[in-house]
């Protein structure tokens, strides 16, 4: 056996590994990368804590430079066992994961502080890597079916939230004015969302008995009209629940409306099994 | 060709621009009228930012009078090539128009700083255009006659509301006092409604242990009642959701609203068979 | 005619002006008993606000002692014109109207501030006598069946949060401790109270890191139960809605499922006009 | 009769008050025990208040064994009266039995008062006794199904909106910096779970303008995403209350599942007309 077909018989077998989910080393494989994302996560989050960072610097850089090379290999991997990999490296997913190892790369070479807390920054575009992941996208599809069907509405409805922003924000401007923090349109409308969306920071609040007046309206406003998404996507996803029970209709009356687990018909009781 | 024949051939392509919006001339207009709207509220708002308005006040001025002069030829094209310009001028769209581009030629005449102020704020009124924009009407119907449809039952709610605030309100006046923050019983009403729509800005909150135990009470109360707007609107989505599915007109009666599975025209009595 | 009779017609013409509300002078005294309650209330709450009662005060006394005597008469003629006025003193609504104008007079013999306070409030519960209101009962039945039939699993679901409540603020207390606000336990409850509801004061918030974990939890927790007592009342008011269409079946086929204003039945064409 | 048939007899009775719910003496025992357990978490509560704690101490200290005394006679007489005790000392309630009763006997030999504290604490899981009370157990099961049911779907929104919050966090870390409060990633989580659940403390809150666009952003996609998880539940809830009408059993296989208007089993094709 040349070497030739011993590589092709590694590529097979990386493959298997990589893309073939339902195998017993594409699951293990699965849930190590899953591992390795959320740990790489919690790595970039921490080096933020000043306290924590001047501990464990060194510990930090270390499992840092561990994670990057296991995502090189991973990406060479990729490239290496696909028939296109000129395609892969152009995807969505390819330029993720070339995002994913390449700012520690480019650490070695930047030193400005500014530019590579930014780059450092892109280490988190990791966490899209888990979209890829099969035990993610499996669940995920009758909530994006939902949310893509109810869109239009939604628009309609930010569009509606939006315009009303605007208008009271002009009003609370011209009603409490900038002695009470309301500096101009733009931070008023910045309060109308706070407030409308029931946020509600304090660090402005309306001071003039009027513009409480106002505010109060706006707070009911805001707890009624989230009634609005919310009946918008409720109703899709009864309607997608509803419908994907389509069944075939029994031979003999032509009756859809039995249990998904029926082996005859409830309307003239003749056998489901053969449809 | 004479000038009478000409003036007609332009109304008519005027027409055709602003009013029909399947041609691609007319949806190039409405996609531009979009585009100034939303800068000219841009505008507007950033006027009001002292420190950007000092830096740009000429550039400012000179943009916004180049919008006036654009709504106000748009305006008077508009009253050219209707048939019945009256009718237009004194609609509700036909005001608006109007008030969008007044307010600038009212500012040459007048000097006060207050009146100015608000006339300027009049401005924003130009947003209103946007809902003639058959872009943004064609998707919003489905929402109002939802909103319509609930309107009865909506109106008992924050009828509802407003009482179990304003007996909350007097209670937690006589609880908490004028020392706590509870000045009186309109501020304790408003209190009252920052909490049960949960926005809560805490610049009044309660002080004594008993207080505090009826605002729990309020909170808990606030976050079950938010479930009835939301059960309605969510009631009435649904049934519109499911009527709408289109069916053919019965032949004899031209009635469309029947059962799925209905074989005899509920109107009329004709065969459904053949549609 | 004797005065008996004078007297025995004049009750009657009371009874259908104060019970009658399809006629028109019901319809009126409705309006009128709406817009003298909202008065009232009103009036209570500005007596509260320091610099408004200091110079209105006469007024506001007069315009109290007006509505009273209006009250009076209006339980006065109540009491005559029913069958049984025994019956009426002492049911709900008569309690109300009693207790509506009861404090005015009290307060001629009591001089104690504090006791007059109370008293005082009490007329708020005049409030309630809109709920004796036909415009306002009509329109709240199906809201009221709603809230009932899922009375059930509301209550469940209040006292699996209440639950929660404790335990958190147990282990928040536990974490942050007297020295960051969270002094009792049931100063620790106040907050998760606070916080699950999505309220969100700040008064008190977590300090420690391990805190602010927990707080991340509840909040997101609280975040995502909202939508259970939602999806109770959804459900409820879905269901009433399509319960209501309960229709005779046709005499024919014994069909139910037809539009409301079906002529025909849609299964075998048979007329519904008889049934 | 031999002490060992009075033991016997004793036994049965015991195992009817404790287990039998449907029996008079079995609902006593069912409400005395709430009672009980309601009465000493507000006993546990009122300890940690300074002042009632120094007023009360030896009455709080006395109740407190009373109940333990109680709680261990109960705990005693279970093991009594079942036939497998070792299953049910080892089982969830029993585990949640013996920690009810053991804080109080420790205490007694340990002295350290953080430990003490944390004990002490462990009472609070009495709680937890309710959930075996079977006046909770049947209402909360359909709630249960509807959220187990939505598992799935609610999972894939929690973990969309971790990685939304993680990538927010890192922007706001990124455009306020640690001079605005922003002081690491994870205190920019914390704003951002704080923001976007809609809860606002104020605490932390956006100073630059561009931080401000970023945070109204967050408030709308807060606003708006809390309708997925309120859908989800919503469509569950209603497709437990259709199916649960309970039907009778077809005579043939004892089949409830089957659509209202069947007439013959879907299961095993007998005829239903006659149950």
């Amino acid at each position: 056996m040349g070497f030739s077909s011993m590589y092709s018989e590694f590529r097979k077998k990386v493959y298997i590994v990589i893309y073939h989910t339902n195998t017993r080393a594409g699951r293990l494989f699965d849930l190590i990368l899953l591992g390795v994302i959320l740990m790489c996560v919690l790595l970039v989050m921490m080096e933020t804590v000043a306290e924590f960072d001047q501990k464990y610097h060194s510990y930090l850089i270390t499992l840092e430079w561990i994670i990057t090379v296991f995502f090189t290999i991973e990406y060479l991997l990729r490239i290496l066992c696909i028939n296109r990999p000129i395609r892969y490296i152009f995807s969505f997913y390819g330029i993720i994961d070339l995002l994913a190892i390449l700012p520690m790369y480019l650490s070695l070479f930047i030193t400005g502080y500014n530019i590579l807390t930014v780059i450092r920054a892109l280490r988190l575009l990791r966490l899209f890597k888990i979209l890829n992941n099969p035990h993610f996208t499996n669940h995920s599809n009758k909530l994006r079916r939902a949310l893509i069907a109810s869109r239009g509405k939604i628009v309609v409805f930010i569009y509606f939230v939006l315009i009303s922003t605007i208008i009271i924000g002009s009003i609370m401007y011209l009603v409490e004015g900038k002695e009470n923090g309301f500096t101009s349109v733009p931070m008023s409308i910045y309060w109308t969302i706070v407030t409308l969306t029931t946020v509600g920071y304090g660090d402005i609040s309306p001071q003039t008995p009027l513009g409480q007046i106002i505010a109060s309206f706006v707070m009911i406003m805001g707890y009624g009209i989230i009634a609005v998404p919310t009946g918008i996507v409720s109703a899709e996803i009864s309607k997608i629940s509803y419908n994907k029970e389509m069944q075939n209709p029994c031979i003999n009356c032509d009756n859809t409306n039995y249990p998904s687990n029926a082996k005859f018909c409830p309307q003239c009781g003749h056998s489901l099994e053969n449809i």
